[in-house]
């Protein structure tokens, strides 16, 4: 190591900053102390099984709970839809482990192409493998499309 | 009215008193914005379906959630099972109409006859409708009897 130059040394031992797209969706952090929204298991036959089969459960951040309860969501609105296995054994369905973190992170001019809305998906427990990334109109708004009428949203909050 | 002696008048206009059990488990207000424990489906052909058949979660407020992470319950800690009936349709279970809210309270002394834990249960939507009472004892504690290594609480906390 003594022979190499400063430069490739430091390069070497520092751990390298990589510029983060600024359109990227932060992972949610502590999303699991959020409001409960509600939940639903996706069984096998189900059209959506391949891509959300098992338990899902749906948490909101304080500024998305604006938007489940007013219709509008403010800047910052975040809604984690947390999809675990769904193991079923005995008569009853319990809880495996994490499938995937999707996200709908709202910015209204950042993610304007995809309604506003910033979509992302995190494999398993991981904070930083992406499951969406640059592919959100495709793989996430095209069927969220649908439910432009409550600003791209299918969750209601249950009492 | 005005022919009614003071006291009877007094007594008429104001909103009666009624001494309230001091050990009855209060109704766990504001419980759906507490942290999601764990859920749970339970189907038709589980032991436990005629009393608790349909999707479950498990609520913590912050003292119970000190006693999911210590294993040492604080008095005040609560912890709410919330029973929903679970429909099956189209390959899919979503959630119904509430059947129960069961509540674990933590008091050592005043439920040191059930292990420090009052149990009570709420029937559907309301908040005075009693479904253990002062069966306790035979309705509930017997069966977490089991866990007492664990404080006679059956849930885990869920990453």
């Amino acid at each position: 190591m003594r022979h190499l130059p400063a430069l490739v040394l430091a390069l070497l031992t520092t751990t390298p900053v990589i510029a983060a797209d600024p359109a990227a969706v932060p992972y949610p952090q502590a999303y699991r102390s959020w409001h409960h929204v509600k939940s639903m298991v996706i069984n096998p036959g189900h059209g959506l099984y391949d891509a959300f089969g098992g338990i899902h459960h749906l948490y909101a951040n304080a500024a998305a709970m604006k938007g489940y309860k007013s219709g509008a969501w403010p800047d910052g609105a975040v809604i984690v839809f947390d999809l675990l296995e769904a193991r079923s054994a005995d008569n009853a369905i319990t809880e495996g482990a994490r499938k995937v973190v999707g996200v709908m992170h709202r910015d209204a001019k950042k993610y304007a192409a995809t309604g506003g809305w910033g979509y992302e998906g995190f494999k398993g427990d991981s904070r930083s493998e992406r499951a969406v990334g640059a592919n959100a109109a495709a793989a996430c708004h095209t069927c969220h499309v649908a439910q432009k009428d409550s600003a791209f949203v299918f969750s209601k909050l249950r009492p």
